[in-house]
């Protein structure tokens, strides 16, 4: 059983996309962002920085407990501990990685930016349009479903910024529409990460 | 023999340093990111987005030519081709990997944004912490050298902001100091890029 800790973000879906899709059992342990829980001692020792999320897996290399973050990260982790969604062959596989990163660097932290600086929507119209282009002639970012695809979704499953009307780019839209419509991605997007109890 | 499209930016130095630890032949062929150089169909092709460092191995996976950019992911490849600076075990391997995307993610976007937005100071701040208590205990990111701190070191080699100064964080100062000290990432981070006659 591995233990999430998590809270209701971008980043904080990633992982619980990966772990629906993969079957991978887990719990999920709310870390609240913003009354100072993440920047407790004990858990800046399992995240640096504290940030979430971050997961604690018993069963980790060498059969001994393995804390690992970084979101992106830890789908590729889990992708190797499952064997899924992490390329069909060593081409597929360099493609998926690529852009497992292109997603996690330009796209994510640009698009964070943009509801606090509109000098940003060039830049994220020029993403956009690679994005666009890139999905005219493939249904995946990588060649089949994998991890690639789970990265960004997070954000795009719920995208909303004043300056960017998504129906712009409709193979984004359809992409996007593809992607939601799965069974474990819905789960993931909807399964409660915050305590029932919880006031922000 | 890899061409490198590179242009004199911290993420384009990243895979030259790779390239010279491995030992990897390569020539870099300039693209001028100011001219529109990165935005004709023929580049778009090798690199979605119009972005620098990207790559072209003659030799990939199934000895066919590839294409690979991202420069995080570009490290992650040649460190497969190489078989080096990938971890040692595979325990270290998922501890590179996460560090790699500490970097690559935010540290290096964080910085980039703080010199047009002093209110991300802080932020830049937590993330300095953060390295400089890991380094406190550990001589490098990830265990041995590796390409978890080949992905910073383009950055902090030439590390200059108004609002911070390095040498209140003297763990990261004596990590940058020790890598700057290696032949090859002292090359790599005075190899030219741009062209000789090059005007700017």
């Amino acid at each position: 059983m591995i233990d999430l800790y998590a809270w209701d973000t971008t980043n904080g879906r990633r992982p619980i996309i990966m772990l629906e899709e993969t079957g991978t059992p887990y719990r999920i342990i709310p870390i609240n962002i913003h009354d100072g829980s993440s920047r407790t001692p004990e858990f800046l020792k399992i995240s640096p920085a504290g940030k979430i999320p971050c997961m604690v897996d018993p069963d980790g290399p060498g059969n001994q407990p393995f804390h690992m973050n970084e979101s992106a990260a830890m789908l590729m982790y889990l992708g190797e501990k499952t064997g899924q969604f992490l390329g069909g062959d060593a081409r597929n596989r360099w493609e998926v990685t690529r852009w497992v990163f292109f997603h996690a660097t330009n796209v994510a932290i640009t698009f964070s930016a943009l509801n606090r600086a509109a000098v940003l929507e060039p830049r994220c119209r020029d993403l956009l349009d690679a994005m666009n282009n890139h999905l005219v002639d493939n249904e995946y970012f990588a060649g089949e479903y994998s991890i690639a695809d789970m990265v960004p979704i997070s954000r795009f499953a719920k995208f909303k910024f004043a300056a960017i009307d998504l129906d712009e780019y409709p193979h984004i839209v359809r992409w996007r529409d593809q992607l939601i419509a799965r069974p474990a991605i819905r789960h993931a997007m909807e399964v409660p990460i915050k305590p029932a109890q919880a006031a922000e």
